[in-house]
Parts: C-alpha cells; structure tokens; sequence
C-alpha cells in the first residue's frame, strides 16, 4: 500500500514544499523577478477589492534602505536576516479609501495578499520568512508609514540556502521536523467544537516551517 | 513582440486564473476534496506556529448546519451563496495558547491561512468566494464561537458555474474586466510614498474578482 494519495487527492506542489527560509543563499534577486512577486499579491482577493495592502521594501545592494528594515528586527531575526536578498514591511491602509470607515478586514486582506506572494515565490525557488518580531513603531517612524496605515509583518526574501551552508544552529532548526496541529483541533463542522470528521488525507513536508 | 514574459516570469498559473466565483454549479463537493483543503490551510505559516485559525463548516447536504451559516449571510451574498456545495466562517484565536497574550497577527495569519487554502481550490478546480457580508454577532451566538476567538470572514466554496448558466445579473459581473491598483500605488522602495521604479511583468485573468 502506498503513502500517495490519488493525484486529484494531492496536496499542491507548491503549498507542500513552502517553508520559511531560515538562511538564504548569497544570490541576489533581480527586479523582474521582484516586481512578479509583488504582481501576485496585487491578484489576491480582498473585502469589496479594496487592496489594503501595501510593501516597503529593501534590496540588498541599496545598503542603506536594508539596513532601515533591518534596524526594525528583533535581534533573534537579525542573526539570520541579514542573508536575505530583499526585505520588506508589510503595510495595512486600516480604512476604506472611498468613505473612510475602518475595514475590519484590512490586516486579513494583507495575509491574503502576504500568500498569494509567498507561493509565487515558491514556483520561481524563492522562499519568503515572515516575522512577527519586529519594532512596529520603529518602522512607522524609519519608514514613514502615515496614520491610517499600520505596519504587520517584516519579510525576508531570497533563494534559500543548502542545509550544508547553514550555520550549525540554524541548520537545526531547519532541519527539525515540521509540526501542526491536527484537523480535529481547528475543523469543525455546523457548529464550533463538533467534530468534522475529516480523515487527513496527504502528509506535508517533513522539515522546516 | 509578443505579450508573454519569459517562462521564468510568469505570474504562476494558479495565482493567475483564481477568481471568487459568484455563482456554483449544482455539484457536491466530496469530504475526501473538503479535507484537502483544510489540510492546504494547515500547512500555512503562522507568527510563533501559533495556527490561529479555525474554520465552522457545512456541506449543502448538510442541510441544519448549511442554514445555520447561511442566515448569517447579508442579504446580498444570499442571492449567490446559496448554490455553494460549502459554506463556512473562519474564526482567530486572539491570543496565544501557550501564555495568553494577545496575538497580534492572528487574523493576518487566519488570511494566511484562507489564501492557501483558496490556492489549493483552483488547483482542483474549485473556487472559493471570501465575504466580509455577514452579520459576525449572529454567527458568534449560532455557531457557538467562544470569548477570546473571533469570526473574521465567511467563505463560499464550489465548482464554479458556467457563465451561460449564470443568472444574467450575476453573469454581468463575473464578465467585468478584473480592476486591481498598478504597482506604483503600493509598492516603495525604502520610504512610504518613495517609488519602487518596478514595471508591470505580466497581466492577470481578464475578468473576474
């Protein structure tokens, strides 16, 4: 009996194999391949196609625009960051531009938005690494994200490293099996607790996050 | 000189042709496919792996747990939603599990979530339709969601239907020409509002949200 489910039953290619680099390699990105990224976010779906999000973003080679990000990151993300090709924030506008009314779904559509990029990468051999942790003031003022708008998450962009090339710690990391919660924790059906019953039909990829 | 970009950047064909659909054909959606997609969501990063999400669903044949989420729907989505072979609400966990602190980017990653899940339909030929239209007091009572978690957004899934079978209304919509913001208008380089100088790579699916 084989592991592999039908092929109608499998998981995406690109959705089972996305991890969030903990290195990248030392390859630098180039401009085409950077504007696709942001292409594919601009496609995502969002509450009444308002687009809330927005990106601030960092090459490598513009050393003083990188170290601007980079300046914004707690120190644990600082110790493997600094190996991106681009870094970015990515910003929430947190009302409708057509009346002014909050949007409650402004940092939602920037997930969305966050995703669609994330995956695109993934079919060009980028990765992407999202964090939560960093000075979210510190950016608003470095970056100079106007009120109405809020920083959400730091992102570091690049060609992931070979787990040979890693730093020994960090090659741990990346290297440890990856974990999440099972269905039965998050899936509920009709009503929140009951059961879905939903059989876990394929395996994602064993390491990395 | 044609209009296709060079393989390398093509904008990646399941970012590229998913749409919300607006309107499902009559075709039940089996729970083997349904799990599938959950287990798409599963595999989304998450700030700390927190997995912040949680989804209420309910299969049409489901017919109690079906209008449960459905009457929480604006009238406006009613018109449509009621041809889904799927609804379902996600939910956020506001706050950690391990320490109680509060989550910032637990609805960012519950859209992290909702994107991967979304990609992993159109690679099945399904499509999803996210709505921010629904009453979220209403399906916090009747779905049972607990203090400290919250709905964020309700989501139709199905096989999309047909233009020609479309009522004409609907149809007319879902043949608009897609409207997103050019790259300019939210992408900077270094600084909020400097330009990101990046052109336009490649076009999105003609029509459609």
């Amino acid at each position: 009996m084989s592991d592999e489910a039908s092929p109608h039953h499998q998981l995406n290619e690109l959705i089972r194999t996305r991890v969030s680099p903990r290195f990248f390699a030392p390859r630098p990105m180039d401009r085409e391949t950077l504007a696709l990224l942001f292409e594919a976010a601009r496609w995502a779906p969002s509450s009444f196609n308002e687009q809330p999000w927005g990106f601030v973003f960092a090459m490598r080679d513009d050393r003083e625009s990188f170290d601007r990000i980079f300046d914004c990151l707690v120190p644990g993300n600082q110790t493997w960051a600094h190996t991106a090709a681009v870094l970015m924030i990515s910003v929430a506008r947190l009302t409708f531009t057509n009346n002014a009314r909050p949007n409650r779904h402004a940092i939602h559509d920037v997930g969305l938005a966050s995703a669609t990029m994330t995956l695109q990468a993934t079919s060009l051999g980028l990765g992407v690494h999202m964090m939560s942790g960093f000075d979210m003031a510190k950016a608003r003022t470095s970056l100079g994200i106007p009120d109405g708008f809020e920083p959400v998450a730091a992102m570091a962009l690049g060609y992931p490293e070979a787990h040979a090339n890693m730093p020994e710690k960090i090659r741990e990391r990346a290297l440890a099996p990856r974990k999440r919660k099972p269905l039965g924790d998050f899936i509920f059906r009709g009503r929140w607790g009951d059961p879905g019953n939903l059989a876990p039909v394929n395996p994602g990829p064993a390491r990395g996050d």
